[in-house]
């Protein structure tokens, strides 16, 4: 099984990362970008079948470990 | 338009921040985690509707600016 998780800032969160890519892109003749957001991708590897107890533990760990909930959303895909 | 871009290591390349993120999931629980890599997420707002040529351009800002080609893959999608 394979989990994709995404780690982004909360919309209401400033990220001078993304503003950062933002200029640069800008800088490189594309003005039509006008806003980026820069956040954590995160790919596993997962052994078993059972769809739904990995996705509720996963859930627990995205909480957890891999984003901070205060300012960070996440998302969480499984895939078989 | 929005543009999602995901910059990962390339599967040869050694990931010591995923080791890490795997170990921590193991402990935490989930022996069945076996692998996991972490790179980069990247999301863009672009104004325009051409949705060929901004790809093209995004392609070439990916190349140069968003992920190393010698170490990293990316993966583009636009999305209207």
């Amino acid at each position: 099984m394979k989990a994709r998780i995404v780690v982004t800032p909360k919309k209401t969160v400033l990220d001078p990362q993304g503003k950062v890519v933002a200029n640069a892109i800008q800088q490189l003749g594309m003005q039509c970008v006008s806003e980026a957001r820069v956040g954590k991708y995160i790919e596993l590897d997962i052994s078993g079948e059972n769809l739904e107890l990995t996705r509720q533990k996963l859930d627990g760990i995205c909480k957890d470990l891999l984003s901070n909930p205060v300012i960070e959303d996440y998302r969480l895909e499984l895939e078989k």
